[in-house]
Formats: C-alpha cells, sequence, structure tokens
C-alpha cells in the first residue's frame, strides 16, 4: 500500500508540525560546521555531570529495585515533595494534590489541550508565542487567536477586547497561554503590575491562565531581580492558574522531567489522562532529578547558569552590534535563551533563512511564532548553546547573508 | 473556585482511567504486607543491575554533551539502528523510516489512538484484552467491539462475522489490536496458522492489525519455543500491521524506551504527533538501551528471564493447585507474566477482590479485560514480580478470601 490517508483519524490528517522540531531535523541532517541560532538548548557545559554521575552510581547499586520499576502516574513522590518545596520558593504554596509530573513542559501542553480545550474552542496566546504551544493547542482542533504585547507583556486592553469580541461571536473561550518570564521567543518579561492585573482580569472574564515558567531562574542580574520574575501563580487566591516548570534549563532536558501545578480537580483529570499517554515518565530521571534537588545541586546551578547566559547575551549582542550596525534591531533580552529581532526594513525572514543557510548558519523565522500571520519581519536567535565563537562567527555569516538584499535594494 | 468541569473538553469529561493504574495506587498507599498479584511488573532481581551502572557512568563522563541533550523525536538514531537489528532478529525487516521509539508502548497506543481512531469508529480488540489499549482507544472516543478467543487465540470466524456486522451497519471499522505472544491477560498464544490467516483476512478486508507483543522473548520452553512466537509483522508483505514492542520485560521500565514499526506513512504521522506530546523520549534512557544492546546485555538477558519467570509460573500453578485444588482453573500459561484463572461456580470477581483485600492479596478482577461486560467469573494473577514465597503465601490467602463465599454455598 501507498497511502494510509484513509485510515487516518481527522486529527491524524491535520497535524500540526512544531517547527523548532523540523529545524532540528535540518541541523540534524546538515553536514559541516553549521552554527545554530535556531535550538533553543541549553548548553552542556553547564550541566552538573560530576553530580549526576555520583547519583546515578549509587541508584543503579541495585540495591532499591523501585529506581527502575514501573511507578505512580503522578510521580515519584519524594520527588513531587521536593517539587513543592521549589514552588515553595518561588512563592507558590501547594500540596501533593495539585502537582504532578509530566514528561517535559510540552507534556503539560498537551494535557492542557487534550483535557480543557474542545475542538472549535478558541484560546488567547500572545503574538509572538511558543511554537510548542501552538502545535500542541492545534492538535486540539482549536482557533488561536493572537494578543500583541508591548515592552512590559502582552497589552491587556487588547487582551480583554479580543475576549469580548471572541465571546461576542459565541466562541467558548476559556484560556490565555502566556510565559510571562523571558517570554520565548520575545524575551519579554511581563511587568508585576500586569501580572496583578491579569489575575484580576481573568476572575473578572471567568478565564483561566496557563503560566508556562521554564525561564525564571534565568534572569540576568544586570537588569533584572528575583523578584521580579515571581508567578501569576504565586497570587492565584482563586484557582486561575495552571502552572508549567521544568528542569530542563536548570539540569538537563534529557532527562524529561517538568511539572504541573494546578487546582486539584484538574490536576486529578491530568493523571487519568497520562495514564493513558505513557504510564509515567522515565523512573530513573525523577530519581536523579529528586537526588539533585536534596543534595542542592539544584540550587547551586542557579547562578552559574545566570552567569553563563548572560555572557552569552553579551557575546550575542556585542557581535550583532559589531556585524548588522543598527540595521538589526531587538528588545534587550532580561532573562532566558532567545533575542528577538526585527529586520531592516524590506527584508523578509523566509528568503533571508535560505541566505543564512547556505552561508552557515541558522535561526528562527519570525512567522512561525505568529498565530496572526505576522512576523515575516523577525528572527528568533538563541545565545544558549553555540560557544562565543560560534555566536561571534554565527553573526558574521549572518551579516553575509544580509548583504545581497542589501545590494538589491 | 470548586468545580472545573465547565472548563473540560469532552474528552477531559469522559476521561478513562487505567484499571491497572488504580489498583498500583491501592497497593502504594496500603501498608503491611499486602502481596500484590495485580501489577505485571517485572522483577528487580531480573535487571542487570552492574551493567546498568557501569554505562551510565560512561555516559555521564561530561565527554558527550548531547547524552543529556534534546535530540531527535524518531529517537537516537543508534539506538533506531539497534531496533532494526532487534527486529531482524525477530524476522522483521525495516529500515530507518519504519521504526520509532515511544515513551513505553503505552504511548505507541497512543500515538494510534490518535492518528488513527476518529470518533465513533468502532475497533476490534480480543475479550479479554489489555487493560491499557482499552483506556488509550477509548480516550479516541471510539466503539471496541469484543472478539472471543480459543485456547489457540483470536476466533477468525467471529472476527470476520464482527467486522462484517459493523461494516454492515455503518461503521468505520479499520483495525484490530491483538497482543499475539502470551497475551495479557489470558496468556494465550497465538498459533502461527490463525496468524497467517489474519494477515490474509486483513488484507481481504482492508484492515490495519495493531501487534502489541511485550512479551515474544519470554516463552517458556518447556511448553513454547521462539519459533512459535513469530510476529505477524515478520510475514507483513501489504504493510498491514503496525507492530509494538518494549524494552520494559527485557531490561526495565523505569528507562520508558519502547517502540512501533509500522508502514513509513504511519510512523512519519506518529513522529509529527509525538513532536506535540512530549518531544522526545529521554535521552540519557535512550543510550543506555543502546548501549545495552550494544554490549550484548539485551541478548544474554533473555535466557536466565525465561528462565526465572517459568520457574514463577511452575510456583504458582503448584501453589494454587496446593490450596485451591481443582476450584480455581487456568489455560497454562505458556510464556509472560501472567495466569488466567476462572472461578468456580457462582463466585465473582468484584467481591472476591473485597475479601482478598482483607486477607492482604490482590490480583486485577477479570472484567477490567472485557469489552463485552463478561469477565466477572475470571481474575488475573501476575506470577512476575511477587517472590516464590510471596506466592505461595498469596495463593493461600486466597483460599481463605474464598472460603467465606464457599461456606455460603
Amino acid at each position: 500500500m501507498n497511502s494510509y490517508d484513509k485510515y487516518l483519524s481527522p486529527l491524524g490528517r491535520n497535524l500540526h508540525e512544531s517547527v523548532l522540531r523540523k529545524m532540528g531535523q535540518v541541523t540534524a541532517s546538515r553536514t559541516g560546521d553549521l552554527i545554530s541560532f535556531a535550538a533553543g538548548y541549553p548548553d552542556p557545559v553547564g550541566f552538573p555531570w560530576d553530580e549526576f554521575r555520583e547519583i546515578a552510581n549509587e541508584l543503579l547499586s541495585g540495591k532499591d529495585g523501585s529506581v527502575l520499576q514501573y511507578g505512580p502516574t503522578r510521580g515519584y513522590r519524594p520527588l513531587l515533595e521536593s517539587i513543592i518545596g521549589v514552588l515553595d520558593g518561588r512563592g507558590i504554596k501547594t500540596d501533593l494534590t495539585e502537582v504532578m509530573t509530566t514528561s517535559g513542559s510540552q507534556q503539560g501542553l498537551d494535557l492542557i489541550a487534550r483535557v480543557l480545550i474542545a475542538p472549535g474552542d478558541a484560546v488567547l496566546v500572545e503574538v509572538p508565542t511558543y511554537t510548542g504551544a501552538i502545535a500542541a493547542f492545534r492538535n486540539a482542533q482549536c482557533r488561536l487567536v493572537g494578543v500583541p504585547q508591548d515592552a512590559d507583556g502582552i497589552n491587556i486592553d487588547e487582551l480583554d477586547a479580543a475576549c469580548v469580541r471572541e465571546r461576542g461571536a459565541g466562541a467558548r473561550i476559556n484560556l490565555l497561554y502566556l510565559v510571562p518570564n523571558f517570554q520565548n521567543p520575545a524575551g519579554i518579561l511581563l511587568s508585576l503590575d500586569k501580572r496583578a492585573r491579569l489575575l484580576e482580569w481573568a476572575e473578572q472574564r471567568d478565564m483561566l491562565i496557563v503560566e508556562d515558567d521554564p525561564y525564571g531562574e534565568i534572569y540576568f542580574d544586570d537588569v533584572a531581580s528575583a523578584g521580579e520574575t515571581r508567578p501569576l501563580k504565586a497570587d492565584d487566591r482563586r484557582g486561575r492558574v495552571i502552572y508549567l516548570s521544568t528542569f530542563s534549563k536548570t539540569l538537563a532536558p534529557g532527562f524529561r522531567v517538568a511539572w504541573v501545578a494546578a487546582p486539584a480537580p484538574i490536576v486529578e483529570r491530568f493523571d487519568t489522562a497520562k495514564q493513558s499517554m505513557d504510564l509515567m515518565c522515565g523512573i530513573l530521571d525523577q530519581r536523579v532529578v529528586h537526588q539533585s534537588i536534596v543534595r542542592g545541586v539544584l540550587e547551586r546551578q542557579a547562578a552559574p547558569l545566570r552567569q553563563l547566559y548572560r555572557m552569552r547575551r553579551d557575546v550575542m549582542e556585542e557581535a550583532l552590534r559589531e556585524q548588522l550596525g543598527g540595521r538589526l534591531t531587538w528588545i534587550a533580552p532580561k532573562g532566558g535563551f532567545f533575542l528577538w529581532a526585527k529586520l531592516p526594513d524590506g527584508y523578509q525572514c523566509e528568503p533571508l533563512l535560505a541566505r543564512a543557510l547556505e552561508q552557515g548558519v541558522l535561526f528562527v523565522i519570525g512567522s512561525a511564532f505568529c498565530v496572526d500571520g505576522s512576523g515575516h519581519d523577525r528572527i528568533r536567535m538563541s545565545f544558549s548553546w553555540p560557544s562565543p565563537e560560534g555566536i561571534r562567527e554565527g553573526s558574521r555569516r549572518l551579516a553575509l547573508a544580509m548583504q545581497p538584499e542589501l545590494a538589491q535594494r
């Protein structure tokens, strides 16, 4: 048989690809010295290898068979207790009924998509927003409604107008998806004032807020402080926030250990859904992460990681200024992994990407993050993974890629 | 807020729980010396701890940053190549376009549910069948149609009749789900003759077969041979079989590394779907499994595991005969982890479970495996996890649990 189309479900026919994953395939299939500003990978030099090795060594002694056994869907209980402690450090009070582990935050997004989004729903997202959320939500066959951002985060007037407009048109609309800390891709930090107003707004409009917080720990202390990253969830007195976070950026992404903190009835549903999705997260991974928290490894990671990525940001900003003068502009990232750049007038990200690939440098096209058809004049560049030399060389290549079109004008 | 029901999707409102997972929670929450014949867990004494520790130690040296990095959704490529080798050993020829890793076979079932099952579809399953498949498929909002089994596997006349009847009634019906080797829960080995006939039947009726094969390596060589476990997929010339298998029983379940082998266009869809579900399987887990294959650990596991579980089966059969005489009957398991027992006339599994729990022994009620409302006179007992002493003591307790009702008769 050649075609299996007739066997597919409606979802199987209309699956949305993650643009980032697709670009990962480009990177993987290219040989030679491609420099990638595309992937939002942490730098493995920042992983606590010695500690992980020591922990794994102890766990795999064979003394405790449960280290490699099946375990509860909700998560390894001592890890859940440690996560409650991590949340407490962020100002969020939870108990065991309100947290569960997920196989990466992507699974948290998928759980939200399956349990809370009905086909035909409208879901509010920022423009731009994270592609993994776009793919997961679209696979629930909803319609994504984009809301613009200001320099201090989502525009609340526009947000409210969109919500009212959608409801007026008869749409079921219950969810707002946000990345408040060092947003992927825009790098924006949502102001504390807007966080408070968003909680009020959610109550007023009877909305739930999905708060995705992978980067909160990675603030750059020359321009941001821990206090400014305080999650909305910390002040969520009405149970309106579903909070996602992960160990992928602070420990290592290879473990696939992330978590959700949400009202107990929602976590209960997520747990049931996960049972038929993958039974549980990898238990060795959970145990390594748990020990990393208990032994203080996670806590010791934070300051050096902030230093590492702040330096990378400095290198990228400097290199881009040097290579591209004022032609490329961006909002200075206060944390996280990304620089969201605006191309000069007349430039489009798609043809530029083709030329950049010829020069051996990769970025993500801005349109991939924008559900309203915009973003063609933007690119996302990650400074987290390439070395300082790589960042400088990649910026030089990007400048070369921008030459021909400049010449044409 | 107290209730979040109004925010739920139709799926969120109608999630199907895995009965086995629920029983796992019972076990976990009970203190004391409960003996569980419920969980289909492998025995950790059979895990190759020393080899895992050595492999993890080397992988976590820090020399290769990709060990804990993000990786491709399809799977770590050297592992995929090793899996192709494992499949070759089972008579199945595949290439890299036809295999992918999944987070346990449960994720394979979920991928099938999402990509191939439309709401309202009918799906054919054996009676009894695996509860994890029941939950995953039902969450795709399909209708499960049960087909009875003979001692040598599914009854093909009844199968065909069910298919024709469903189509005649206008149902969309494309899938048959089977566990041909040492079926969970019935322990039945599907005959080679029926395997050949099923492939012909699938072609004739334009059906796809989902072949779930976690236990093929665990045959008991006093009553079965490797040749008898030859997968349907090995003779699938028309691309009609989606084959699932796992390292959970042969290496360890805690790694969550399983795989699908299927026609390339289907694997392509699964890959896209998995991108928005969890990005990828744990990469350290994949690397450990890969090294376990490369170093011959997996191969060396097989014979001792067959011995281990054959002995456990012997202990359980002997203990049950001793404790319960001819009152409990069962088809002798030729492999796998389970004994599917028929209760004496007048017994029902649900009240028996309550009494068994009082006595400190746990099993799974037969009705959980039967989509046609039958199975109330059956129980599934796993001999894989409890120690020989545990099996004997558990059988004694089961006999005690069966006394009061006997007395009432």
